[in-house]
């Protein structure tokens, strides 16, 4: 097959941080939001995760609900403590007769000694109770302190916010063809100095086992100052290139994965922020060219950027490869 | 036209972020305070907007108004909480006949409650009613940890503290001439490797139609070690300049914008800072050179830097063009 | 000695911040976990110690009771004013005829002003008591301001998470033997942009005394694009390396040291990390070679990075060294 | 004179940041903290001032006073509009005749629910006082959010902490003579990839006026790995130094500044530091050479860097110059 013939004649690189035997049959090396479609084994889970990284990664409503919980867990336990060592002495707790209600006041004092609002109905008295009360609200003086942190670090957290089209699609460009992408920010963030890396991952047969090879995608341009509207990546697919001559079964038979790292400057977080994204056979369209996804305002004075054309494409017909 | 078979004599660049077909009449591609004249669309406006961008890039006196009102608002939801779920529920109030009265005192004791002040002369009582109060304070804990990290993040975002001489002159260089403009830090920041670019847009008809097109204009230095006093920016207008045999009408005619791009390292944030501005062909003036803007303290013990004079100059006549 | 004359061949480098007079018996220059193994004296204790950089350090078991001591010093420092100016000007406190049972009272009243819970069972009456209470409440803010400062500070830290080969080896490699360890992330971090930097220090004799110097080992690479499961640094023992010939008496006899650098960007701290270790000759395995550490899961879904294996080894013949 | 010759022969920069009619008599560019002895002038101290700049330079104990002025101010503030719409809506204060008594209820309200500690024993009653009240609990939550961000931003504020040798010696050095600086870190940082740029200022006569020229040091190494001990850092005044051939007599003349500037990564604070300096011609000594400032611990398991020896020389005999 002459594709293999030039894919053998160029050298792959094995500096990815990707092994050449981690060849998986179907299982993509990274998913389509930037992370690496791994698991970790060896050590105790709460050593090989990061809690922070965790909570900073979660999403908005589970941060919440996980907020919530943890509130009241603690609210809980020490609604507990007041219950096992007596509510006679939270004066002017509400006697009730029953034990739920007993439990209900040890819980509201408790959770008006945990957020410090400490309206003082119901009051701690004697040693112990006031020793626990004590210990309860610098608990909660450091809970939120953790919570201001939390909350500041997933707002404040560097992010490139960038959208990608969800195809990658061979055009034609030039005497030949490429494969292009296109990004565009689609929050009101502005990036300087971007930089992007497409790396090619195969799954090939070699001496009859699968083995996984890496090779560089050459861009047309690597680099450009200034995302302000969006960038369409291209790749020409020449003589230099390892997708040369490959056909479309070519790409499905190696199970071609395609990674892509942005890395850029924004100027609001004043941080270099970085979002990557990868591309499997099954989302590459052959022959078709990206359209436009910007036009001028009405009145001429502004440029509007249509995001929801990110992926819009015509069909066109591809040029015929010159070497076959 | 001289000036255009030089200026197609050189290379243009489209890495600039934007395309040649933006072309717009009369509306400029950066505004003076650096941000970018674009619209998106396309997408809800909750997904395309980053509250922590825009509450950060927020007016101090925007701020302080969305602060009151994100207070006054949380306060009104919950206090109606309250007097729906009855207000006798809370302990100490003034018995008010009116609903008025019985509104303003579950309003009081609802900011209170958010602020964790607690005075609890007015106390909550009942299972409801100690729950929402419980609830609040989590609410109130939580705003103020978010209010606390917008406002670190508020006066800890890395700025550059640049002005900009508000107009561009062509001024005598050498023995020719030069496109100058000037900057200087306005506040008690220290500037450190101090890297400008500047790119020439100009919207000029080609086969009909208006495209832009973007030049790299180089400068006599692009970098300074340190910014102290105030830095003239020079770009000579020679054989290599885009702007070479250009005359007045010619760059009105083209529309032509500098879009200007400094990057720094700020000592204090110990990060790096980046600014961008932009002049459009009405902000430059034809034939003048900027006059010194420091100038030594009476008692010789220090320098004073002039910041009222960054855009100082006076009219000089410009020599003929050598080449024509 | 044939080994000693390729070493005095090759250039030492003596930029390193040792110096070559530091050599000494025994003791490393860096430490397993990166720190230097170093004293400073000269200055005061608290000149030369940075609280913040000890704070942030500390295990998190140590930070737990140094807020518990620090907030526990404090509460009796107020305790003690209360008590010393009169229990009798806080209202409400029970009346102990005793001492202690005073003492008490004014303790639990401060840690209820310290913490702002003042469930005002207990309040101050009187000007001295009110000031002192006022202090004592701005004293709390600000203690809890510079807590929750730190606790952000220590999660928010950025690490590399990296888990070192508790060993390097000596593999056989190409047509001759190089020198390997091996790393991983251990935590759901991933490293991107990840260079390494091996330095060797060998304590040798030189006109009858002992000196150290250094020498770079260079790699078969030296950076690489991502790591996403595991990575064998490899120091060819080539005619090029500075141990090329060295004997396993050599080694001990120099009393060798590796010190490794790695520096990487981890896309979600957004920010360079950099972690530091060090090997002396004692952990040297000659004649062996890493085992894979990661295998496909059953599925095929994802790859399975099996943390425990990061040392994994078996012993294998090292090739006759060519040149003798 | 051949100095002069020498230094003419040189070219000098202008890309400091400084310019050439700066010339002052006897008044220093940089001081010695590396602040710029510089003063801005010509737009209102409150826009050339960032307020976040001076509170993380301040002097802690100038920004505890600061603090504590803040906080007796807005005490003051809320406490003057209490007495002024009447103390007798502060239910439960003591019902003091005189009007210090009065004022002084409302100022210790004022406190308490400035910092939310809220006792309750006085709590406001009427709409008027309760929503001063209300409004007060907010700012005093905003002003502890400013307070939390400071503090933090002056404590995590990235520093290099170096100390420099408060003399500049010239010393000999190979076949010459070089000038020599020395540092270290004198806190328990440690500093990789550490940088330094050595530049000269000399105020000249040039045709009749002084001019302030600026020259590029050379350094032997301008860049190490890893500032483990000190660093003493060697500008060699051979014949391309513009120091060349300088007697002192021309050095006091010329009132010679040598600036300096130290960049390096942190890897605690995971950034980069900087650090500057300057020294006038009145710190340099002639002709001594610097003592060793670091030894090995009695029981060699570890190295003492002593920082009371930044400064150790011993005078030393200086080579004849070569040329004259």
């Amino acid at each position: 097959m002459a594709s293999q013939n030039n894919r053998q004649r160029l050298r792959d690189i094995n500096n990815t941080g990707f092994g050449p035997n981690s060849g998986v049959e179907g299982g993509r090396l990274i998913n389509t939001d930037g992370s690496t479609n791994l698991t970790k084994t060896g050590i105790p889970i709460w050593e090989r995760t990061s809690v922070y990284h965790t909570l900073l990664r979660m999403k908005r409503s589970h941060f919440l609900i996980f907020i919530f919980i943890a509130y009241t867990s603690v609210n809980l336990f020490f609604a507990l403590i007041y219950f096992a060592t007596g509510v006679e002495h939270l004066i002017g707790a509400d006697t009730s007769p029953t034990y739920f209600g007993k439990f209900l006041e040890a819980f509201f004092f408790s959770s008006q000694t945990l957020t410090t609002v400490g309206y003082g109905r119901v009051a701690p008295s004697g040693i112990l109770t006031n020793v626990i009360a004590s210990a309860e609200s610098l608990a909660g003086i450091l809970i939120f302190a953790l919570m201001t942190g939390l909350i500041y670090g997933r707002f404040a957290r560097p992010r490139a916010y960038l959208l990608f089209s969800p195809n990658i699609i061979i055009a034609p460009f030039k005497d030949g063809k490429a494969l292009m992408l296109r990004t565009a920010t689609y929050k009101n963030n502005h990036l300087t100095d971007v930089e992007a890396q497409l790396t090619l991952a195969m799954h090939v047969q070699e001496q009859g086992k699968t083995v996984t090879r890496f090779y560089p995608l050459k861009m047309e341009f690597a680099k450009i100052n200034s995302l302000a509207l969006s960038w369409t990546m291209v790749h020409p697919i020449d003589e230099e290139s390892p997708l040369y001559n490959f056909t479309k079964e070519d790409v499905e038979e190696s199970k071609m994965e395609v990674i892509v790292i942005v890395k850029a400057f924004d100027d609001h977080f004043s941080n270099i922020v970085q979002q990557r994204t990868s591309y499997t056979y099954k989302q590459v369209i052959y022959g078709a060219k990206f359209l436009p996804m910007f036009e001028r305002a009405y009145d001429g004075s502004h440029t509007i950027l249509e995001l929801d054309k990110i992926n819009a494409h015509e069909m066109v017909e591809l040029p015929e490869q010159v070497l076959a």
